[in-house]
């Protein structure tokens, strides 16, 4: 299911920003329930890189009320919202006026082969590095490469992500997820100043800590401090939070800060689930 | 005029891979009297790069042959190239077999206002900086939202180009061309090992200097050093070589040097059309 700036079409012009430069962003949401889960933070994220990137937001009722029409009678799905400059212009000019791009598509939800919420997965080391930029850092926009080549990295199915550090060293995110660890009892996530991307449900784990006066230090480290955690755990607004057993042939416990953390997530949901209902 | 894979058509599916993630490269290229100017050079640059990105490559003879469909009866035009990974994957997963989207579309050559080949063009110092990844560094890839906010940053039409630094303040390139100075008779461009993209033109510039015995030094720079040079010149595949002449309220004279090698990007291109006829 596909709605293009409102119609159902499956494609986009050749000329399509998106597709000449990735000049544009996207949206990865969990709809559970016929309701896009944690829309707003979604809302508010889309809004901010647009405004980074100076593409005219899209108009959020139209958007939230799209969305809602695609995830009517969804018990599980992945809702992808794309919004790209839209076309013309010449060469990496914009045109004077813009008419951005919007597309929405609704993706069967991933079915993993474990419950890895429960029972953690195994990670590795990526070679290939996190360009350092702050002018784009934090934002979710549309050049993945560095992502697709880091994914490539591996064809083990017994290996659910891939850890990226950036070209100085220090251990940022997963391809396709954020990163935090726990250390002699202190809960920590990589700065995202000069690269990555602020993931929703990092933004969401940083609050619940701080609610519960578990304060989240954000620090640059290197692949040979990670291996010396007590604990590790990867997260995105699709599979929610996976602790981290198996990383570069060292194993680690699901500790009680990771248990701790993915049941106030769960509530979270649960309650945002009721309040919209 | 647009072909993908073959087939007139002006659209790409929304699930291309090129519009998920710019995960794919593109080539531009000057036709001149029914010719793509240097195509030669261009299909290797895209070979080299298909293979970094661990692209199949498109066969050459059928990507020439489209293109020689293009371009005759065309005076002056310019061809786009673009090779997107294709539709496909899980994420940032590509699928186990490829099948790459091909594009060639063709476009009006730019009209500039004035010759700026002869005389010259300004030129400005750019804040969007370009981030540092020697994985992609060198390769048109679909990745250019750097060069969309750098270009957005003015909208002076007495300005024909800026020129970016990379995130350790050396000078790279131009937003859309490669950048040489000349400084006390030597010829210089910033070495592409860490970002930016290797340029055909760059290419033929430093092979035509080095036959005529006038080496070419690759050598980082800070805007001070390149405002203290005697001659600047940026470049690209459809401007050729443009002098500058004014760069961040300094003035520069269009030097022997820039005139020379002009003369041999000239003498060069007549040489390839008669080739070819």
């Amino acid at each position: 299911m596909l709605l293009v700036n409102g119609a159902n079409q499956t494609n986009v012009d050749i000329s399509d920003r998106g597709l000449q430069y990735g000049d544009g962003l996207f949206e990865t949401i969990a709809i559970r329930n016929n309701f896009p889960l944690f829309f707003q933070e979604h809302l508010q994220r889309l809004t901010e890189g647009c405004s980074r990137l100076k593409i005219p937001t899209p108009d959020l009722q139209v958007l939230s009320s799209e969305a809602q029409q695609l995830c009517q009678h969804k018990n599980e799905a992945v809702l992808k919202i794309i919004i790209t400059r839209g076309s013309g212009g010449r060469g990496y000019k914009q045109p004077e006026t813009l008419s951005p791009t919007r597309i929405l598509s609704l993706h069967p939800f991933p079915v993993f082969p474990k419950n890895y919420p429960l029972h953690g997965i195994h990670a590795r080391f990526c070679q290939t590095p996190l360009g350092i930029n702050p002018a784009l850092a934090g934002i979710k926009h549309l050049n993945r490469l560095e992502q697709v080549m880091a994914r490539a990295e591996w064809q083990d199915d017994g290996i659910q992500e891939g850890l990226m550090q950036d070209v100085n060293g220090n251990l940022i995110e997963g391809t396709m997820s954020n990163l935090f660890w726990v250390k002699n009892g202190q809960l920590f996530t990589p700065a995202l100043i000069n690269t990555g991307v602020a993931g929703i449900i990092r933004k969401l784990v940083i609050m619940l800590s701080s609610q519960h006066g578990m304060s989240v230090q954000e620090q640059n480290l290197t692949q040979t401090q990670l291996l010396a955690a007590d604990e590790i755990f990867v997260c995105n607004s699709i599979i929610g939070i996976w602790p981290v057993i198996r990383l570069a042939d060292h194993d680690f416990a699901i500790g009680s800060k990771t248990r701790q953390i993915q049941t106030w997530l769960d509530e979270l949901a649960h309650e945002t689930y009721q309040t919209s209902q």
